[in-house]
């Protein structure tokens, strides 16, 4: 088997480390020989490895042509041309690898549609999770279950945001500021900080493990650039974390799907998920609860994934897409949380009544109201039962026109 | 594909629970037609499900002989006629899965080496770890590694009790009483709390991941009787805690292989893994750290699994045996770790002089000593830096002859 590698950025890189290093690994589990043959960029210089031994193109049109390569490992990431170069190269009967999530979740269905009638797979395990093989796991040793949720922690920038400022007490800015220096946040930060990265990979998950078709305008999406040091030492308080959670959860009504921060209790696995580090928590009615957690970037650690899924390939046991059922998808404002909603307030009486009355005539009860501060720095923190996403809203339309509201400061969902 | 099943216990009854109430989701992911057709036993009464669409049979050999079938379920446990039921359906050309930690630490490699001369799979992912698809994934996803390190909480008895023992501050013997009266442990408990148990799945994952053979009396086993309340209060004022680790490390000098009591810091993925709970933690050069967490026993979550391994076996997408690369195992006495030593000690001055003297002479510095309790209850607890084991055993020898010493209550290592 001849592999051909499209884009030697961070990813394909490790891809070339990987197979000049673990190379007797590597052949150790592959049922047939294998060659890295070809590699295709428009510039070579970003990679640190001596490129000597493999053939070089600029065209992926020529790498895709040459009819000894069987598999084509795309990894330049971004939409076009990487969409297009997947669906030639499917069309052209070759194996694709990938770790592009954007294309997936927005393309997915029609590329798997496409591998499938020219009998040839189209793997992605490195699009989720780095290095954490979820993707594997829930077509092949999950499989068994029917899936009542899906939790992940699947963006590291958000991560390692979240995880500085509950050690360490500090504000959002300051610390995006630093995972910018350290590499970990890009210049614009708003596809990870806005919830972005987490949709696209949630919806590639969700689709595999529910086996139905997700578009990323139905998930429920909201980023952590609303945190505030205060909200985190109040989740502190409780003996819990705030973590920006990606769920995909079967209910009676449908499958919800949302993206958001999460006041979760620091008894729960996924608590301990920090710094850059992804997991996924998994219940199914077969296995139950299980978590799967690893390096959710970076480039060796992503290129062991797209190594598994090459040896898959050689060792034609690739799991092929799966039939689809539909399930029904939640609208998102039928969505239910509980809510700690933090508001800067008069400092004067019966503003608890005023907000009180609000969720009351909505039938909905305050687990816990905590007045704090004074003056000028007057807040109010009150914690929610479960209320669903449309009547929130109202609700909280209805709060920030009182005249006692300076601010609606934070509103973060609890528990999960 | 017709399926065979040889034993009707707790497993046994949760792989047909899951075929009863699962079939369509096992279906969905099959790529040929499959039926359980017969079950064996010498007594279906334990089984809680209804039987009657088997056939069904008190005799493996017959069960074996039927041609129809093409793969054995074998799920009765211990060492004999287990053993012999996976040797002959092997020859009989049949697959086999297994749940048989036993057989397989004994005797896996020549049952490995019949699956692959009768060109057929033997596959035992439920063996270790129940749910987790530790075995799959360190053949499949993980394999571009060269492993450095597997850590894991292997035996959810010896986990329940250790939690308990941590949160609830109670001694080991009462929580052990509890723990049999829930069914967690069992009337004579001695395989799981003396690390036979973790041993065996020990020896399996590792002769996995570093394509070996591992014998039992090779491992540095040691169990959790001996630690006392106490040990885990001064664990807690460390910000750390004591678990049962089953530890396969590649040295320099060879690999390590040990299962013994260990206190880690609260910071280590590990150490939230409680009660029933098992979790392997896997370091390799591609992947980096990662960590797979689940139900370790179970009916159903442990069916979970061999439904798997059946629809790997259905799929054709089952890996086979690995070729054997050999690995110096290191002896027992280089194994080299910190310790945390417990001393109830006479009330004199230079007590700790004399301990001292002991590491000194053999160049072992100490790391912490902490002087509690006085009278009849005074207690010397030293922290060592690293000592290899030989050299422990010696100084702990010369330690216990001591005058001053009453008694040497615990000897517990300290970080992995």
């Amino acid at each position: 088997m001849n592999i051909g590698l499209i884009g030697t950025g961070t990813i394909g890189s490790g891809v070339i480390a990987l197979y000049q290093n673990n190379f007797d690994k590597l052949k150790s589990h592959a049922k047939k020989p294998f060659k890295l043959k070809t590699i295709c960029d428009l510039d070579f210089s970003k990679c640190p490895y001596d490129l000597s031994a493999f053939q070089k193109t600029s065209s992926y049109k020529e790498l895709i042509a040459d009819p000894e390569i069987n598999i084509i490992v795309e990894l330049i990431g971004g939409d076009e041309p990487a969409r297009t170069i997947i669906e030639t190269a499917l069309k052209a009967k070759k194996h694709v690898i990938t770790a592009n999530k954007l294309v997936l979740a927005k393309y997915g269905k029609e590329l798997l549609k496409i591998a499938d009638d020219n009998n040839v797979s189209l793997l992605y395990e490195a699009s989720v999770g780095g290095a954490i093989p979820i993707i594997n796991n829930l077509k092949d040793s999950l499989s068994p279950n029917n899936f009542k949720e899906i939790v992940g922690i699947l963006n590291g920038t958000t991560n390692f945001i979240l995880t500085k400022m509950q050690k360490e007490g500090a504000d959002y800015s300051v610390v995006l500021k630093e995972a910018q220096k350290l590499g970990y946040a890009e210049a614009d930060p708003s596809s990870d900080v806005e919830g972005l990265d987490s949709s696209y990979k949630l919806s590639i998950l969700a689709s595999i493990a529910f086996q139905t078709e997700i578009s990323i305008d139905q998930i429920l999406m909201e980023g952590i650039t609303k945190i505030s040091a205060k909200d985190i030492n109040y989740a502190k308080n409780l003996d819990a974390s705030i973590k920006l959670l990606a769920i995909a959860r079967n209910t009676d009504k449908g499958l919800e799907l949302r993206v958001h921060p999460v006041i979760i209790s620091n008894t729960h696995p996924l608590a301990s998920v920090n710094y850059v580090f992804n997991a996924i928590y998994v219940d199914g009615d077969a296995t139950g609860e299980s978590m799967f957690y690893g390096r959710g970037a970076g480039s060796i650690p992503t290129a062991g994934s797209v190594w598994a899924d090459i040896l898959n390939i050689i060792n034609e046991s690739a799991y092929g897409t799966e039939k689809k059922q539909t399930i029904n998808i939640l609208p998102k404002e039928e969505i239910a949380s509980k809510y700690y909603i933090r508001l800067l307030v008069e400092d004067k009486p019966g503003v608890l009544a005023e907000i009180s009355g609000i969720f009351a005539k909505r039938n909905i009860s305050i687990k816990e109201a905590i007045q704090k501060g004074a003056g000028e720095d007057a807040e109010l923190v009150v914690v929610t039962h479960t209320i669903k996403e449309g009547i929130k809203n109202s609700a909280i339309k209805e709060i920030k026109a009182l005249s006692c509201i300076k601010d609606v400061a934070s509103i973060i969902r609890v528990g999960i």
